[in-house]
């Protein structure tokens, strides 16, 4: 799952400064997927961005504020939802595994490391509630929608935890569509079932 | 997920000795949730299972081949596989979904921490492969069965992510078996595709 350190590549003012963020989050958001919350230090960020400590609170303010960014759903849940209705149960199973597949990251598994982070641990869930599941609740009609939608979110992280974590031969060598195709139904049936 | 600390309540010999053993490797299951494995004390296993360490090393040699019981899946896929094949899927999701709501534990939701163990995260790894993928290949037949095997078992990992880590308000709250009849059809249809 880690990917490699990353540094920012490119060199235009502007362009520079949202990569140079993007490369810390990167870097904090490996840390949170592998040590305890009060285990990570700025130093270790900035070494693993590939840039300095001050930067980072230039940046972010201070480390809770950094962890409060990496710990925020809204980003990826805006492109994890980012399909019509009738689509989006493809869309989401497509979306999961493209983004492990080419970027090692995936937009919501994180919430399975919240136990290791005490009291930020709640924080997490609490985003993921209101983020994930209940963004997902509103798209959808008919009764039991907010239980349809956490179910719905299950299908998606129990294969991102095959996929990232468990690494599943099977899954690692089938391409993505076929994936899609075999797993895409059930999400959907959460979604607007018949 | 953690539950409270539980300590053997038997009294007769050969009983004794069994749930002794049971509430060690309770304890040590908890902290491989919540700990680094380097960090994990023998010391620390024994007060949470209310033994002396000693004890510990009586009953499992040392602190790796304790380590070793605690990352085998053998006795949980045992019950976890342990219905005909047409009635599979609905005895997994219940199986599943009993085991977190009444004992806090999940049959193989631990896979979800190989990244906190680092060499211990491939045996873990290793572990799921052969001990619950494999073995539930096994009992497929038709094309494809290693990735319908994996896709089965993804969304076990999946509700039980649900359930045990993000703590879904709506899961948490509706009865087992409606929850076994939204689901169960989806892991059947990889188990048995018509």
């Amino acid at each position: 799952m880690p990917p490699a350190p990353t540094t920012p590549r490119t060199t235009s003012g502007r362009r520079d400064a949202e990569a140079t963020k993007a490369a810390i989050l990167r870097a904090a958001r490996h840390f949170l997927a592998h040590h305890a919350h009060a285990d990570i230090t700025l130093k270790a960020v900035a070494e693993r961005a590939g840039v300095s400590a001050p930067l980072i609170l230039k940046y972010f303010g201070n480390k809770e504020a950094l962890f409060a960014r990496v710990m925020s759903f809204e980003t990826d849940a805006d492109a994890l939802l980012d399909a019509p209705l009738d689509q989006l149960g493809r869309h989401m199973v497509r979306h999961v595994l493209t983004s492990q597949r080419d970027r090692g990251v995936d937009p919501i598994l994180r919430i399975v490391f919240a136990p290791f982070h005490g009291e930020q641990g709640d924080i997490l869930r609490a985003n993921f509630r209101t983020q994930v599941s209940q963004r997902l609740t509103e798209r959808l009609t008919g009764p039991d929608a907010p239980l349809r939608a956490e179910l719905a979110t299950s299908i998606l992280l129990g294969l991102g935890v095959m996929y990232g974590i468990a690494r599943g031969t099977q899954v690692r060598s089938t391409t993505v569509e076929e994936i899609v195709d075999r797993c895409a139904p059930a999400v959907q049936a959460q979604l607007t079932p018949s």
